[in-house]
Parts: structure tokens; sequence; C-alpha cells
């Protein structure tokens, strides 16, 4: 018997009239649904269902972590609830068979030491960013206790493979697929035409310093942590959790990418090696 | 006893005359020196010194596969031969004593399918380009049997980690530190703003399929192997060999990335957490 | 009366046929119509028609320098042929009733000097490349008798406005807008961090000298034009032609980028202020 | 007689010792010295001598606008102040004798338009920037009326030629050289692969429409000006001022560009066509 959590996106309407849809279809199947205060309270499902769009996703994975979720796309843009809303039922009676795999990210655990005393430790799915306010500010770069560079610029992004299609893609990065074993780690708008990126093995020590006066923030996954002071050294490494998602046998993260991203290059091109991607003769 | 082959870069005085001072002083040191016919006859060395530039060393390295490799440079740029000709002595003193670690890299093998028959199989430990001629081609790029996209343009370049700081860089892809379990797949001149390197896990089945009548050739390490008809499929995946460097206490790729390339951003810049990189407080 | 240059694509039969429409209804309406016999007699035309694809278009530009042309597009992807197949009369009565604008562009003439001979001497309306063989060249750049800097890499990129969205923009450089007065100097895949594109001043002088014995041509437009030498000097200034299009009321480079390119980021995204772009509240 | 402004970077004692040296020198060689004081009581001179670092070269063409500057580098990266501080006698008197171009740049003026209502007017010599606070903003693009895209991201930046080497550079964007007639539109971190810089003639009238209702500032040459609001239009053209730089014969703009940069891609390279750059055979 599954036993289902059912997460929907707070203050949407539509999301939560699919949830008084989706409750009875699962208890009907046998599932037993785990609501969100009984998650909170610590019951663990084995697949937790997201009904929004990724920023849900997210937020599901940060308040309950390690455990793998489905999203379904009741929102705008959907790139990780790849399952979109008329295709529920089908999903979920995969998810019922336990016709799924779960894929697996690292995430990175940042820890800010100022004057040698750690003052925040703090994880994060996507990326952890140092991001200057109005004016530049230098980054020291270390990997592995030695020294790379200091670059001037708006600040410096590490970025997990599931995060590389965000910031990291936005500042020029690579885009890291699920299962390289390592992080981008890709400086902002550097004052310097030395901008490469560079991906480090996930199991790098990587240290920025802030090494200038001006204001500067920590940035996880989007969302302001501290405001850094010079000197500040942030170490970022693999972090404890893991970010799982429950992926279907239809799913494709280069599908998605080239069609949520619309990054299809020539609408018109036939792949000739196989119609849907998926499937190949 | 130490097994040491040595290789000096063929035509090249320095190099020959520094081969004819380091023989006597490693056979002095209790050695047992094997040079190039004995190395190409079987001979198997703990490790191979190669008196040259990078260029020798990737000759050697492709010729006498898996044997780590020390490189004292005798050439202008040496950023795999990490050892310049003034340290030789303390350098082989190290190898002779065992202190060094072998830093090991994966490699290409690349097989082009014609009409559903394997004509041609290769290996190369930096990339696998496929490249236009004079005009535009498109590259169809499919990863492990799902289509990515097809990118018109110059072509298409998959690198190792330690071919990464070679062309992949220069067509505006990252560098990947040696131990990242990937590869990237960056388009030579997209024509399309869609450029985006592709980083993807080691396991990954690359296809790319020339989809255009126009002239194309397979280069691997930068030497020409086959001129690519439309709809040959070259498959990459990592190979069977290894490409292995032997690496002393005091080289660090990051020192070697910031000076032989000249990527000291800001030349005056004095790293807070310890002056030399490798030492910190 | 207007005087017409009608050409179409050779060989396309749906040009041909467009072809057998177009004239009767042009003479119907008191046209005089110029065959492509009489514009290579040297017949002036007001305006050119032709019916084909961009590369018709440049085409006619070489080969009938100076004379306004208006593309009618029978191909795949017309960004330069800006009307579409089935607009064609309106696009016509137009150009009969003179409503329409001549946009004006530069051209490059690119002058060969090998041991201080000029041995070629071409120009062209899109770009002046210098592009390697098989293996890295090294390309210096000067501005106006000053030395700029010296690429290692794929070779190097001069293009004008109209040519800047094609190989200029393939590399990583800039899109000029039509009416900058200037060029896009752009190296293609430096072996170096340092790849900023340069803008240079109209009335700049350009050379370029390939400093490699390795394989390079010299490539107008896309077709090659020399194998060069080391020392060749290549010097590329504003050329003594114009190319001229003749723009209808509603054409509009940047609706053609955005939907020729696929380049509309959000396909949702609707500009506030006003619905077509042309027409603002 | 040479009317000569002298204005010394503020509580920089290297700078006011150098003013104490240069007074009496230029007084000695019959010039009339204007103080800062006289300066904005609107006495107007032939050229401004400032000395310090480019902060200070931007602060007086701020203040005291149009009058050409030329700049003796007391300070750190003198880019625009391109005459180093043991060359001052020399510069001054070439600056006595009339030896020196105006090398004119232009402004950029800025309109903030809030509901129909022109709420800020400002200009800048370098760069007019709207810059998201933490979080994406969407920025709409127009040129002469007519929508180019919605750029989702950290910004937008619009540099002229001076400006261009600035935060232009540091986004990607290329690099434009005195006397190119136009201004570079780049987005800051697009996040879309699209994200090329469009180089839009001197004459376009370029709008800026802040399509988010987060946190977002308008920035003028690196200073705040104000924070924006969703709908804003930030309307951008070529201003009324004009940036004046005294060029003395020795000064290079690529020489500079090389050197202050550390762009010197091979230290060892030698231009062929003249050794120093402005002497050529």
């Amino acid at each position: 018997m599954a036993r289902i959590g059912l997460i929907a996106a707070h203050g949407k309407t539509e999301a939560e009239s699919l949830a008084a849809e989706v409750i009875p279809w699962l208890e009907q199947r046998g599932c037993e649904v785990l609501n969100e205060d009984e998650l909170r309270g610590g019951a663990r499902p084995d697949v937790i269902v997201a009904l929004g769009g990724d920023g849900l996703i997210m937020r599901v994975a940060h308040d309950l972590p390690d455990i793998p979720i489905l999203g379904i796309n009741v929102g705008r843009v959907g790139f990780l609830a790849m399952t979109e809303r008329q295709h529920w039922q089908d999903a979920l009676q995969e998810i019922i068979d336990g016709r799924y795999e779960v894929q697996e990210g690292p995430t990175l655990e940042a820890t800010v030491f100022r004057n040698g005393q750690a003052i925040v430790d703090a994880w994060a799915i996507n990326d952890v960013v140092i991001r200057s306010g109005m004016q530049l500010i230098d980054v020291e770069v270390y990997i592995d206790e030695r020294y790379v560079n200091t670059y001037p610029g708006d600040g410096m992004i590490v970025a997990t493979p599931q995060g590389s299609t965000a910031y990291c893609m936005a500042a020029g990065g690579p885009v890291l697929a699920a299962g390289v074993g390592g992080f981008a780690v890709t400086p902002i708008c550097a004052h310097s035409p030395i901008r490469t990126t560079l991906v480090v093995p996930k199991s790098a020590l990587i240290e920025l310093v802030l090494a200038s006066e001006r204001e500067a923030h920590l940035i996880l996954d989007g969302v302001p942590e501290l405001e850094l002071q010079e000197g500040d050294v942030v170490t970022v490494r693999d972090g404890a959790h893991r970010f799982r998602l429950a992926v279907l046998e239809g799913m494709n993260f280069y599908d998605a990418f080239r069609s949520k991203f619309n990054f299809m290059i020539r609408p018109d091109a036939v792949p000739t090696l196989g119609r849907r991607g998926r499937e190949r003769p």
C-alpha cells in the first residue's frame, strides 16, 4: 500500500481544487494520504505529490528533505514539475504501481566563518550565491585549500546539477546534467574577461572570501540568508541532504530543457535517430 | 628500485642534451632506465619521464597509454608538463622516493557508424570534435538515446576534464577540474544564441549525428581522423584507457591555470587565506 | 513609371512559377520589368525584386551592387527576405506607389598584402573572415595602425551591421542594428578567455596578420577567396559599395530577429507598450 | 596663454602633494591655474588636469561637464587617467603647447516616466543600468518604439563607448572603441540563453520597462538614482553633454586595454607590424 504525501500550493485555487479531486482518487485506490500537517509532524511517505510549480517543489524539498517528490504542474513553467496537470491520473497510477525511478541530486552545505567562528550554517538545493549590492565586490575562490583567483564583479555562484539551469546558466555557465559528480563555480559579471566557469568534483571544498568592504549578501536558493562582511569566509561543500525527484518513464530532462525554455533552435528540425527522443528505432 | 621510462622530444636539442644528463643521474641512484624502444617493445615502467612540452606528453600518452607520466617542460608553455626544467633533479628524486600521486583522468572512445556499420573506432585524451569545413553544418546531439537539440554551426566538442582547458574553453565552455565525473559537450559557434555547454555524467552515451551534406571532419586530440558523411553517427563514451599524470607535492592545477594562461586577473591581488595557495595558516 | 528588376532563384520551381505570376501583374500596373539578363547588361531599375531566400539576396547584392532589393521569401528562413510569399501583391503595390524606404548598410573592402604586394582585392556584404584549417592559428589585430592583440584560435571575423546576426553572433559577438556606424571584430574560439568583441568606427583601418604557418583561409560572405600564408596582411575597411534593402512600412528588424530566430524568450510575454511592436498607444 | 583647471582627489595625500608641485610649475610657464572653487564658480579653462584615478575623472566630468580632462594617475588603475604620475611634466608641457587632441564621447540622458509623468531626468557618462535587488526581474526593451524582447534576469545595461569596458564588458558585452556611433544594450545574467548584446545607433530611442513587482534600481555611472516601480518606463538617448578627454600623442586605448586590464594574451607575443604599437615601419 502506497503512502502518498499531498501538498498543494497555498492560496492557489486551482491547486486546492485539484487536491480535492486527488485525495479521494488516491484513497479509492487504497493509498494512505498524508497531508501537510502530518508530514510536518514527521510522517514519512513513499512520495510527496506537490500540486504547484517549481517554487512549491523547492519549498517542499527544503521543509521535508530527502523524500522523493513528484510535481504536478499547476503554474506557468514547470521544469521540475514535469507532469502536466491533465495527466495527473496516469502519473499517480504509475506512482501507485511503483513504476518510477528516484533521481537523486546533491545539496550544498554553506557555512560562514567570521573571525574564525562559524556564524551561519545552512543548505541549498540549487545554489549558494554571494551577490553584491550596488557596487562591485571582490571574491576570492579557493578549491581544496588552493587559491584559484580573485574575481572583481557582482559575485559568485556555486550550483548543483539541478540548480545549474537557473542562475548559473544565466551567468554564462554550463548546464550540468543529473548525475554529474560536480558543482559549477561561476563568476557573476566578472569585470575581467576571465570568467570561465570552473566545474569541481563533488568532493571539493569550495571557499569563497569576500575581499571588499562593500555590501554583499549570501543568498541560498534565491533567499537572502545573511549580509556578509569583509573577510567573511563562506565554505561550500556537498551537503548531507539529497534532493530526490520521482521520475516517471516518459519524463525527460532534455525534452523539458528544449520545450520549457523554448530551446528548440530550429522548430522544424526532425531528429534523425527517432521521432520522440525517447523511442529510437 | 624504480623503473623509469625516459622519452625526449624528437629533434629538440635541448631535450636531448637534458636526457644525456638525466640518464646517468638516474642510474647512479639505482634506477632502471627504459628508453623509448624498450617502452614501445612492451617494457612497463613505474613512471615515464617526458622531456618536452605538452605536445610530447600527449604523444606519449597515446602511444604508451595508462602509464603515469611526469613532464619536464622543455618548451614554451607547459601546462601538463608542470615541472620546470631547472627543477628536474628535485622532481626526479621525489619520483624515486615514491613521493608522488597519480592523477587519473578518463579518455574518450569514439566510434563512427555509417549505414549501421562501425567504420572507425579510436580514442582521445582531450577531446573528440566534429568540425565543419568552410560552411555551416548541423549536428544533432543525443544523450543516453534522448534527443537534445540540433546545432547549426561549426561543429561540436566533447571534452574530458584534462581536455577542457583546450578547445572546450576556447569555444566558451567551462573548465572541468580533475576528478569531475563528467564530459563537456560544447557547440562551436552555434548559429543560435543557444550554445550553453552541457556537462554529462561519465557514464553517458553521447551520440553526434552529422545532419548536413557539407564537409566536416572528425578530429581527435587535434588530429584529423576521418572526413564524415551526412548521416554518420559518432558515438562517444568513456574509454578503456586512463590518462595518468605523476603529480608531485608542489604541483597545482590552479596555480598553473593562473600563471601559464596569464589568468591572474589582478596581478597585485594577495590571497587572504595564505600566500602561496598550497600553504594555509 | 516604376522600373522593377525581377530575379528568381535558379532551379527553384516555386520561385519560377511565382515569377510567371508576378511579371504580368507588374506589367498590368504599368511597370517596366527588367529580367536578369537585362540587369546584368547594365539596365538600372529602381528596385530589384528577388524571389528566393537570403542566399539569393546576397547573390544579387554581390552581382548587381548598390541597387535596393526587396526579397520575397520563397525558402525556409527569410531574415533579409522579409516579405512572406503570400503577401507579394501588397508588397509590390507599395513598391509601385513608392511607399518604401531604402535601408543602407556598408560593405567591407578586403585587400591581401603578401610581401608588400596587394595580391587580392575583394569586397563583402556581411563579413570578412580569416579561418583556420584543422589547427589553431595566431591572428594579430591592428586598428588604425595600433596593435590590439594576438589571438590564438580559429580565426577572426570582421562583420558589418547586416552581417552581425550571422557568424559574428554565432562566435559570441553582438548584433549591430542597422545604422550603427561601426564594424564588429570578433575572435573565433580564441584559446584564451580574452575574446571580447571590439566594435570599431566605420572609418577604422582594420589589419589582420596571419602569424602562423598553419593552414588558414580568407572567406568573404561565406565563400572561400584565398588560402593565406604566414605573414599575409589582410586590410579591411569600409567599402565603396552600399548594401541597400527596400524596406516596407510593416517590416521590422526586431520582429524578424525575434520570430525568425525563435528569439522570443517568453512566448507568452505581452509587451506593455503596444501589442505589435510598431503600433504604440 | 593656457588656462588650466587643477583638481586633486580629495583627501589623497599623494594627489595633494603633487598638486603643490604642479601649480607653481604651471604658473612659471605662464599658465593661469584655476582651482576647484573657481571652476565650480563658472570659470572655464581649456583643460582640467585631474590628479587621481578614474573615479576622479568621472566625478569631474559630471560636475564640470564638456571640458576636456587630462588625468594624471595617482591611484591603482588608471584606464582613463592614462598619464602615469612620473610623466606629469612632459604631459603638461604638451598641454601648454597645444599638442593634444580632444577625444569626444557621447553621454546618455535617462528619463523615468511613472504613470505618464517624467519623475526623474538625469545623465550618465558610462552607463545607465536597471539592476534587480535580490530577485529576478523582467525588463522589456524597445528600440525606436519597436518591441525587441522581454528579458528575465538581473537587469539591463545601456553603455556608451567609454563605458563599454566597464559593466557592459563584465556582463559579456562588446567593447565599443571611441568614435563608434552607437550604444550597447546588454542584458545582465538573462535567465535565457538569448543574451546577445544589441548595439544601436546613437540616434536610437531606447526604452526599458520594468515589468516586475520586484525590487529594482536605476543606477547611473554606478550611483543609485532611484528605486523603480513596476511599469516605470526609462527612456535612454544621446545626451546633451559630451565627455571630453585631452589625449596626448603617445596615448593609446588599445595599449591601455592590453596592459591595464592584463589583456596581453601571450605575454611573449611580438607584433609583426611594429614594436610599440604606435610606431610602424
